[in-house]
């Protein structure tokens, strides 16, 4: 006898004795199967109690896991893993699939060092085919898998699950404009609850709300279908009503966006009704291509504050599960407050000022920015490619567009920035976020490599802020810069330090700190604060050392490299990004043009993914902690 | 009086005497309007006969602009340029916009250095207001102007002209789910010819094919409209049609699957007449909202072997008018047809090997791939996004991918490449053509970034061959290496020299070409034959000159490196790539952990777009030519 705690709507828990947990029943992947039918309300509930209880304490994506739980156990019932390959879009929904896939255990350490990953990952286990983290990019592996299995004559079936939110992001258009040639099954499974993180925009949202809200349809249409079937040749004329003319179709069959392509449409189903998932997802299985099953799922479903709060609760940092609040309430304000702030600010003091999210209005800070002023905020869904085009547009029509997202995600529109940003040299700002080691979500959101593909394109600027007032004077400067500007900050707390230190933004110039000489630290963004730590554990020593903030990272201040060679032993270059087209090297050629007898040291992350874990913890096993590099400082001197 | 070519159907020209041309009438934007209407047909003869004729000497993108004629005439007759905008998507059809707005003389020069650019340049002319180049930006770039004009209280029009193949690209359809939320007119034009630059595929295409035939559709709308709009209250009554239940407007519309989104279809109308566009135009101009003009045109339009041929005049080499064959039919195979012989090798070797292309069987070589194993090549549609994902999910289940794309277009992958396959460390292979500059197509084009974007990325491996039996080697390599790989190579002749230098690649190592000390030139992939005549002028200067082919960009040869180091004076890294994150920085690193005596000079790309010309001139102009170089290690050597 045990007793566990039972959430309810309200967020509160209840007490309940049980003899037997229905989850101990389960130790590995298809161990669901040998639960009973009538249990699996219960069994749903006790997910969504372990997931509330897990996350309350570790944080994690709360609101996508709790919604998809009916769906997961589904799935687990229809298919048959690892033999049957699931792909989760995003990934981060994936919590009940680890649940029931025997990886219970591994979330008293969920996101931690060594721990279970928030996303799929193929090192975990063979349940996961392949690993996600960003958005869109399930139905393109998918039907990889599924041309894979037919060369190869195998008859595995293989699900794709992707929310309404990726399905804004282009690629998932580009895979579903491919998927429709297909002779053979695939299923895409359409998780729609009606949101991205935020809010979900567009035609393609108003499409499915359509078909959500048309329930005359849907009678029609399964009255039709089940009717139809019941007699010996409904089969041949369900698909003969497929294979009708489009003004027929429409009157009994929506999803005909789907089936317009060439993808059979199967819904709209509850996502939250186990025994109709089945049945369609048996239906689904017996088409001859692709088919698309629409089900409707509610984000944060039974967990009362999740509910209402959707996009707080998306990606949660440890909460009460009585209040739903954040257990450790933010005293300070992060990077992404002060953002939030000097937009506000700029906004007012200049209309032209315009501003775009990849559909992360809370995350990147532009909810304010929105409130005060609606007509110049665009929310452009998961579609960082148009986002940074179509900015490219608005400068070029004579607005200042200010595209926000984050370092892991701008990765998308690489060419947008190189071919329609730059080569035109049109002055639009990048406020890139989460710059450097993000911590708990893992290798896919590093922003270790905006530095490197930033740097190789011509007409580019870029700057990082070694604390808060200077992020907002870079905005302030990169708002009134005609040309492309990148501003750089890291996740968490905005560094509240060197106050005194607020000299003018000036065009490639760095800010000398501490001028003491022998050694010379020049260092980018957050990294000017592990600077100071490592002048101290310095000076402790007895050597002398000069701070300098870099500020530029392109053009690099070259009159400040050459002041730091002529007046020391040992440069060092400290950043938060891989080697390879980063900072460092650029101080490398600076100083190798000057023939100088300074020595040089390049901090930076090594060329790896970094998994998920404590950033701290992080940079301490990468060896760019204040202490390691130190230490790596001393040694360089004494040799 | 004076005698112009007349092309006929059969590509051969009759002459034909004229008092004055029509052509002579137009000197800048409008002057069209100035034509009487009874003369539009002439004056579109004039345009193709004078298309084919300049781009029969020069090259350059034939089909597309003979397809867009009328269409652009039907455009410049309704809008009002420079005010009013419009965007070309690609660009490459936008001859004869430049014809219409008085760059007549321009065409002396297209696409040499200093003279008319292929692609649409705001430097250009003020009635150039978007740059374009890669595929699918226009509907985006369109979007920011029309919400930058709204913003700056404007009403002038803008219009984005799209081709179907351009569709098929994924911020196409990001931008078309934003676009569809306007509440205010912009004009898209779909541009459909039911092609890309060869065949287009998808569910999109089959959606629009369907659309093309479906008069009986067409004939019901267009009657229905006509009939309403004779009658007082008609244009509400057909804005209700429009708004009315999705079944019943099936009834009467085609096109729902943009009208589902919330965007307004017109069409389909024949892009061949002016009038019934003209007509279709005003319409547009009417709505409150974002309206999709379907155009239908033919590829190649009014000269024979370009409508039976348009993949070969899609990019058109100088050809004769006479007989459509090139002038100087290529002697020599260039790197294309050697990749297109080992694919073909490979795959009859290896049954697991595939072939994926974004739109390109023809351009890259892969055509004899998917005629001998069609179930083993894929042709994507122009979305490179999703061909790096699929070729993931393809590795992970277990085949050997080998993606074949130009270096400038993969630049839409990078985080699919990132993200997708190096995260999972899965053995694609990237097959990089076009890599280098690319000569006469200018900015967009050339392929100068993809040494500092794919070494920004962990787990991938980077090579370049020195000559065409190397490119042979290195994908026989690639094939069996249980990873990612990319191996780059340029435009055009493949070299045939040091034919006698063919030691196995091995991972990691370069080869060594010449050991004669005091110089050592480290050479990537194009630059070998570049090095061996540095060298030959150096050796005429009494010089000592070693040389490296380095086959690989990552990882780097460090043995190689310290070889050079230890027995030079001077060690040069030569490539055509940018300087950021490309392999002059890696081995200047690898110097710099050396310690050593010998001197180090970067032969890269400069910092700069690198805009259209002749290659060899480029190079000379940019400093990377075989005679600046030895002059700049001359200097080097001397100071």
């Amino acid at each position: 006898m045990r007793t566990v705690g039972i959430s309810t709507k309200e967020g509160r828990t209840k007490e309940k004795k049980v003899d037997k947990m229905l989850l101990d029943m389960i130790k590995g992947a298809n161990d669901i199967k040998n639960v009973d039918p009538s249990d699996y309300q219960e069994l749903a509930q006790e997910i969504r109690d372990f997931l509330i209880e897990k996350i309350s304490r570790s944080g994690g994506h709360l609101g996508s896991n709790l919604g998809a739980v009916e769906l997961t156990m589904a799935l687990h019932l229809f298919l048959d893993l690892p033999q049957d390959k699931l792909i989760w879009d995003v990934g981060h929904q994936s919590y009940t699939h680890k649940l029931l896939t025997g990886r219970r255990e591994g979330f008293e350490k969920l996101r931690k060092q060594g721990g279970l990953s928030g996303f799929p990952k193929r090192k975990e286990s063979e349940c996961d085919c392949f690993d996600t983290g960003h958005s869109s990019t399930s139905i393109s592996a998918g039907l990889g898998l599924v041309k894979a299995r037919d060369i190869q004559g195998g008859s595995n079936t293989i699900v794709s699950v992707i929310g309404d939110g990726s399905l804004t992001g282009g690629m998932a258009y580009e895979a579903l404009n491919n998927a429709a040639k297909l002779e053979t099954n695939f299923i895409i499974v359409l998780n729609d609850n009606n949101m991205s993180i935020s809010e979900n925009v567009g035609g393609m949202s108003k499409y499915l709300n359509n078909i959500r809200t048309a329930n005359a349809y849907l009678d029609i249409k399964e009255g039709v279908y089940n009717t139809l079937k019941e007699i010996p040749i409904g089969e041949r004329v369900v698909e003969g009503i497929r294979k009708a003319k489009s003004s027929f179709k429409h009157l009994v069959v929506p999803g005909m966006f789907f089936e317009d392509m060439g993808i059979t449409y199967l819904g709209p189903v509850d996502g939250h009704n186990i025994p109709a998932m089945l049945k369609v997802l048996q239906e689904a299985k017996r088409t001859r291509n692709a088919v698309l099953v629409h089900v409707i799922t509610q984000k944060g479903k039974g967990f009362g504050p999740a509910e209402r709060h959707p996009a707080r609760f998306h990606g949660a940092e440890p909460f009460d599960i009585e209040t739903g609040l954040p257990t450790k309430p933010r005293s300070t304000a992060n990077y992404t407050d002060i953002f939030s702030t000097v937009m506000t600010k700029l906004g007012a003091r200049d209309e032209k000022v315009v501003a775009i999210t990849a559909a992360m209005p809370d995350g990147t800070g532009l909810k304010r920015f929105r409130n005060m002023y609606p007509d110049r905020f665009f929310d452009v869904g998961i579609a960082e490619e148009h986002a940074v085009t179509f900015a490219a547009g608005l400068a070029a029509g004579g607005l200042k567009p200010v595209v926000a997202v984050y370092s892991s995600f701008l990765q998308r529109a690489y060419d947008q920035i190189l071919h329609d940003v730059c080569i035109q040299n049109l002055p639009v700002v990048f406020a890139i976020d989460r710059a450097g080691l993000v911590g708990s979500d893992g290798e896919t959101h590093q922003g270790i490599f905006d530095l490197s593909y930033l740097s190789s394109i011509p007409n580019m600027h870029i700057m990082a802020p070694k604390n808060k007032w200077e992020l907002s004077d870079m905005m302030k400067f990169a708002i009134s810069f005609d040309g492309p500007v990148a501003i750089r900050y890291p996740r968490g707390e905005a560094y509240g330090g060197l106050k005194e230190y607020r000299s003018p933004i000036e065009l490639g110039k760095a800010e000398l700190l501490y001028a003491e000489g022998e050694i010379c630290l020049m260092a980018v963004g957050s990294m000017v604060k592990t600077a100071e730590e490592v002048k101290a554990l310095l000076n402790r020593e007895g050597y002398k050392c000069s701070v300098i903030n870099a500020r530029f990272v392109k053009p690099v201040d070259l009159r400040a490299v050459k002041w730091a060679c002529e007046n020391h032993r040992l440069v060092v270059s400290m950043e938060e990004n891989v080697a390879s087209g980063g900072y460092g090297e650029k101080i490398r050629a600076a100083i190798d043009a000057l023939h100088t007898e300074a020595g040089f040291l390049q901090i930076t992350i090594p060329d790896e993914y970094v998994e998920h874990g404590n950033v701290e913890q992080l940079k301490q096993e990468i060896g760019i902690d204040a202490g390691t590099i130190a230490e790596r400082i001393k040694k360089e001197m004494e040799s």
